[in-house]
């Protein structure tokens, strides 16, 4: 059906009286129509979250100038952080993966339907076991066998990868492997996980087996934005399915792909939407 | 911890460019801060929907003058539906019930908790099995025996005492008579009903039997705002639990009165909050 | 990791004191190993439902004489309505498809990664648009181009075609034809369907348009074995999802089609573990 | 309506092949109409569970000798751990609480409206507080003040009248001290508490400022049988609700308080029901 021609603003700085009123007097002057808008002020901590999206026909600003006149009039004296994204570009998003096959291919299913306006360049493995999956779709798919030795070179070789593939952010379906601080301070915020627990219960690894363990009645799975500290990174999106003492280690395997697979796409979802805005190690999320 | 000092704003009329620049824009000149603003375009058909909170400290329009300001410089000129409400003021809420107590109980612990700011000067029954529960709690009882021959009359006396008490808005807590048109329209989006079921699934008489006859997984229960139109008005709030072939229809009633209960009162919030419009028999709820 | 040599007996019958111990000293006797037991007693209507798995190595009577023994030494005098189901065997599943595709790409995705022990001979289309996922996957893919003037003759090649394939159970994969009576028949408890409503609600066409019409706060999908009353056989599987004023119908139907497709595989799993059986147009599920 | 006349087996012990047979062949050699049985097998430990619930009109053994007979004839060959229970009685529970009503008032309401078969002889409290509740529901209140000189002093005296009183199980209803180990052991699985998160997540104080601050999306409530590990007992019941980054602490303890006291419920109905057993720190739960 053809992409839209709208803009998006996503801001945030410290709240003043007349934020709202002045930035969306800039969009009206400008003879914006605006589609959509969201606030929200965190009042404890004082701080301002606005996401705007108007149409770009009949904007009297050139698209090539927003940024820039945005800038100079609004931003700077208000000493914002702000993102500008056009929905006419694809963004290509980079698709990791070990040996877990459920949510690559609840991925390439969305991809391939139409459900999400991307670009997928490149699957990218520490296993040969989903080329077939790749070859199946027409995508690109590279292996780097990783070792304790060569983990250093193998990342900076799939850094080399992304940055050819100017690939915009990155999404670890169940990818085993940890990444370097340097790899993840690269992608701030364009990183997206899954975790297969209700975080922050079950960090870290089997989470299924320690839930099992546990006794608990509800099994959770959790997306966020990758940080350095692991399974700690803003939360995007997080769901629970009940189970019950009959169920064992692999039931809760099972139903948790099911889970595992719907919140990472939702997370994929509201990422793709420019509808996550991060601060403090928390999301906002305009939905 | 007293009542906030703070006026809330619910609005809608036909969409237009620039309506929240000139609301936010009329709040900001007068020196309102803003603690919360939602607003939400329904495309389809055009409509535009705000709510704005905003501190009165500070404000320079005097609270008395504030609906006239708002009506001459605002208002009149885009035709807007409008309502201006102080948080200052808690409303009195009447509470109507039959046999069943699960939903009094519920709305009476809360009270006396302090959850909600309102006052409840009336308890009123076709019954008189709960009169003691009122006393309990040093509520009025008006006990109005209804039957066929006096229906009309019984309303009528009613309706004086809602009246006379000043009473704001209705709660039928699982009250088993069905109001006239009459009765209906003189509280247009003020008397609030909880349907045991997932409207518009049975709708009407005994929906857990129907329920159970149907061999469905899941029960609901619906709170909504009454119209002429029976077990039809805008929805405020939905919920469900799951159920098994192993539950009985006692089993259903048991396990829907928690969900009733709670979608009642998570309804009696939002309508609290004045954070209900309604337009088209649907509710737009900023939460 | 290979298939399991188990047997599965599904029972119901009219309720007797002693069932149980008859039908578990019949399997002890004969030193079966029970693996999983469960039954139920609908009170109202006096019916004895029961599922017994146990391990066939072992076992006295020979697979052959299973069906024959049990018929005769306890079946009979009770008047049982029961099968027997061997683990061992793979059962072979066609799915019909229209032009949506999500549930289809759900359900090769879970086939492919090996969730589901089962054969799919067929995936039946009265469209061509999936035929290239068919082959993607290198499943048959038949075309049968239905009108008003050929239904009941491209009813009977389809017919034909399952026969042919020794097919043992359908999956209406959102297949937008209804099937004939004398078709549906044929299939008895054998054919599942995923509606896009929360049933009763919403049954027959377009049900997430009347959702956002009426102004629900949730939406749900349904999984049923398909009767020859539309939408109204016995339920297998409901699950819902919050939705807000904020939700046009386009996104009724993207969040719905997560719901479908995860309650389509929930109640395939739960008919290929043998865990429903029907009674009186409900299903009890032994999970 | 009445108390019924059953009573209820619950067993655990090593799995054997001819369990089942043997147990409801004892029931039915004597008569017994069996209304309800459950049977689990913990398949990695080798566990039996079960759960049976008889009609005493019929049976051929004198209520009095049930347990005797079924110890020797049954139990002792097995070396099963086993309770006998029944219906007939009703259980006498305390409630101890502290600042928070929302639990109590729950609880009293669905004592009064005759949702369980119980007795409640006391309310315990290290605060006076609630006293009027207690008085408005006519039950006895019992005021404990503790502070760290007397805590063992005054745990010696609330045991007294616990036994005094003939107590069979105990609810913390949002009680906020810290039982002793010898307290907790004199209850085995007969403390039940309610903790105001997703256990294991957010254990210890204060999990909803901690919630709130690592930017969950959903909280949870957990209600567990108290063990000397602190919120680390078996669970019985956990539920979640979803919250957004809109909700302050204080939405939180809001929205938290209906999950804590829904959740509390259905752990003490579960509890009520006997269709619980705990193993290695775990519950089966016969629902």
């Amino acid at each position: 059906m053809g992409l839209k021609n709208h803009a998006i603003l996503l801001i945030h700085c410290t709240d003043r009286k007349g934020l709202i009123s002045t930035i969306t007097n800039f969009l009206f002057e400008h003879n914006g129509n605006i589609i959509d808008l969201d606030e929200h002020v965190e009042k404890t901590e004082g701080v301002f979250f606005m996401r705007a999206e108007w149409e770009l026909d009949g904007f009297t600003i050139p698209k090539e100038d927003i940024h820039g006149t945005f800038q100079d009039k609004i931003a700077s004296q208000y000493d914002m952080n702000w993102q500008l994204h056009f929905t006419d570009k694809k963004p290509r998003m980079a698709v990791f993966v070990s040996k877990s096959s459920h949510c690559l291919y609840d991925i390439l299913s969305r991809h391939y339907s139409g459900e999400w306006e991307i670009e997928i360049p490149a699957i990218i493995s520490n296993h040969t076991v989903h080329q077939t999956i790749a070859e199946r779709y027409d995508i690109p798919f590279y292996h780097f066998e990783i070792n304790k030795d060569n983990k250093q070179e193998m990342e900076q070789a799939q850094r080399s990868l992304l940055s050819e593939l100017n690939i915009d952010f990155l999404i670890l379906a169940r990818y085993m492997q940890i990444l370097s601080d340097e790899f993840i301070n690269a992608y701030p915020n364009k990183i997206i996980n899954i975790h297969h627990s209700f975080l922050p219960a079950f960090a870290g690894a089997k989470p299924y087996h320690r839930a099992h363990e546990r006794g608990v009645k509800l099994i959770g799975a959790t997306s966020h934005y990758v940080t350095a500290d692991l399974d700690a990174g803003p939360i995007l999106e997080q769901d629970v399915v009940k189970i019950s003492h009959k169920n064992s280690v692999e039931d809760l395997i099972r139903k948790g792909k099911d889970l595992e697979k719907i919140v990472l796409s939702r997370a994929i979802w509201t990422h793709l939407q420019r509808k996550a805005l991060v601060h403090n190690n928390r999301t906002v999320i305009f939905d």
